[in-house]
């Protein structure tokens, strides 16, 4: 089996942090393979990272570490966890990074790294990337039995979750990310264009975003058109408004966290 | 054998995109090198990957899988390909992103991606990076034979190539790719310069792009000056207009497609 | 033993070049591992990569190839080096890119790549990343012996080194690098803060930067305020002032080579 570590934080690609990181690894375990999942986050956005993480960690074989550092609170007291499921590891910080994990994954244990043997000595202020978080995950792939990193704790940091519901005739949800392309991807998923349609008894909602209403979902980004933003059911599984060869986020002038709707 | 594939796309770095085609071609086969040809292409704009791919494919091993996607009509009718020649793999999106190949490789076979066998399943709308181009390489790699994919295609998409051609007294060009430093690099080369001087009977050409005249090439980025464009031969082979220590293209303010003349 | 290669350029990642450089690797070794340092250097900036590599290359495994190229010199009278200490071998241009090696290793010698079998050939102006410097790399992990690179050279050019000193009452210092969360970071480490309290007597130094003055270091980035920078001695070992959840540089509107006091 290959050992495999995926590396998510924000900490960009022109700093040495990552490098730091991955010469951590390498020095611990020669053998492990290191894949970036992004070191572009919104600095100090944990749930711009914990959206991330969830939307591509299924893809990773059995038995890959995922390590997540977003961690404004590091050199606090917020804990350092080790958490494994049926499938994987996840290591990070414990601030609600892992919020989707704990709902999703089967067999959720949550373990604080306690283990000072798995640390890495430095002076100075706590880089815990380089100095706990990549030790931890290089000592894991050499066969340390996770009982070894600290105790399973019974409580951990979750995010809020923003849910869709009813407001009064309309279904609202929210903007959750924002792509490269401009494309608004909300909380909205065929479940919720199901109970709409059960209430309305038309064929095809409409979604209403930043001022505009669009009529009815089309299938791929190839049916749109360059001048009206639409919508359509995304790759992962939820509602996504895009402006075909433009960028739907500037012509709509929408973030992150707007309102959507479904009537 | 190594099995080697690269990824060229227009994802960016920041989304969970491109991770998620690592995760699937590591989960189809955990042997596999993944190295990263650029993400950063300029959304939706083929030629620039096409470019991008001519540039450096030929530096990788034989046998290496070359995977693009920069895919402004996925989801439509647009076939999903895999192109073998006598040295490599190319596997994308029928829209022109091969047409340097298909000129300057040998023994080039075009076959659609049929085999649905080769396919990941998922809902929504297609992401074909994971779901169809990840997995194709990925079995590739696996020693899947390359006629179990599909079918031979006689005809397949080729982007226009701008040819230098003469027009009246001038050898006329485009600039094709403006590189980080802002150099010019454009579709002129020593054959180019050998024929202008065939007719002007001087020893070095003059070169005209965005208002200026430049006399003469140099032999290296450090003959130049940082307060005027030079030109040289690029590593190449292609005329390229550059400013020492400078952004020749913010200096000259000339885009991509500008019209550069010998003479 | 795992054949380690890291790259470090100003490059960026769009461009084809440090793919370039990967395939090259790549086609002479399949078998070696390349690991990204960063390659967004500032354009040219030869100190700025000599900072990033001194910050990270010590955290890799013995015997790992650090291969550096940002080398305004390109194509001129530059020498490329083979650099090798005893734990680690480094690659580029001699233009001082490896001052802070020559300083921290141990059993330094410096040699000049001279011999031209481990060269690519090619037309045109020189890119030495690809055709110099990447198969040098690709060559030493094949395990040919450094002597056969080319002659050691007594001479090789150092950038000068800013080091903090006493200007009448304060220690002065500078900034030498502001990283991506804004972070400012110094040459002053816990000795000249040792110094500066053997003068003061006070236990805790007061920092003065960019018109503001910060009483005291505190212990880590989770005890700063959202309104106030603060200052503590970072994870490598040096004074650095930030602003918790903000950014520092521009919050004071500091560059790069700024004077940083301690009284």
């Amino acid at each position: 089996m290959i050992p495999l570590i995926t590396l998510l934080t924000d900490f960009g690609e022109r700093d040495y942090f990552v490098a730091s990181m991955k010469g951590v690894i390498l020095n611990i375990n020669p053998q492990a393979r290191i894949v970036d999942l992004s070191h572009q986050v919104t600095p100090h956005d944990v749930a711009d990272a914990a959206y991330l993480l969830k939307s591509c960690y299924r893809y990773f074989p059995d038995g890959t570490i995922h390590v997540a550092v977003v961690d404004p609170g590091v050199g606090g007291t917020r804990r350092p966890l080790l958490v494994s499921s049926s499938r994987y590891f996840f290591i990070g910080p414990d601030n609600g990074l892992f919020t989707h994990i704990y709902e999703e994954e089967q067999g959720v244990e949550v373990r604080q790294i306690e283990n000072r043997q798995y640390r890495l000595d430095s002076e100075g202020a706590t880089f815990d990337g380089r100095d706990l978080f990549a030790p931890a995950a290089a000592w894991l792939t050499k066969g340390q039995p996770i009982g070894s990193f600290g105790r399973l704790v019974p409580n951990y940091e979750r995010l809020p979750i923003a849910e869709p519901a009813w407001d009064k005739h309309v279904m609202a949800g929210r903007i959750l990310y924002i792509d490269r392309f401009g494309n608004l991807i909300s909380n909205l998923t065929a479940y919720h264009l199901k109970e709409v349609r059960g209430v309305t008894k038309r064929p095809e909602p409409s979604i209403r975003i930043g001022g505009i209403t669009i009529d009815g979902l089309v299938g791929s980004y190839a049916e749109g058109s360059p001048d009206t933003p639409q919508a359509l059911i995304n790759s992962n599984g939820y509602v996504e408004v895009f402006l075909k060869e433009g960028h739907a986020a500037d012509r709509l002038k929408v973030e992150r966290g707007r309102r959507i709707e479904l009537c």
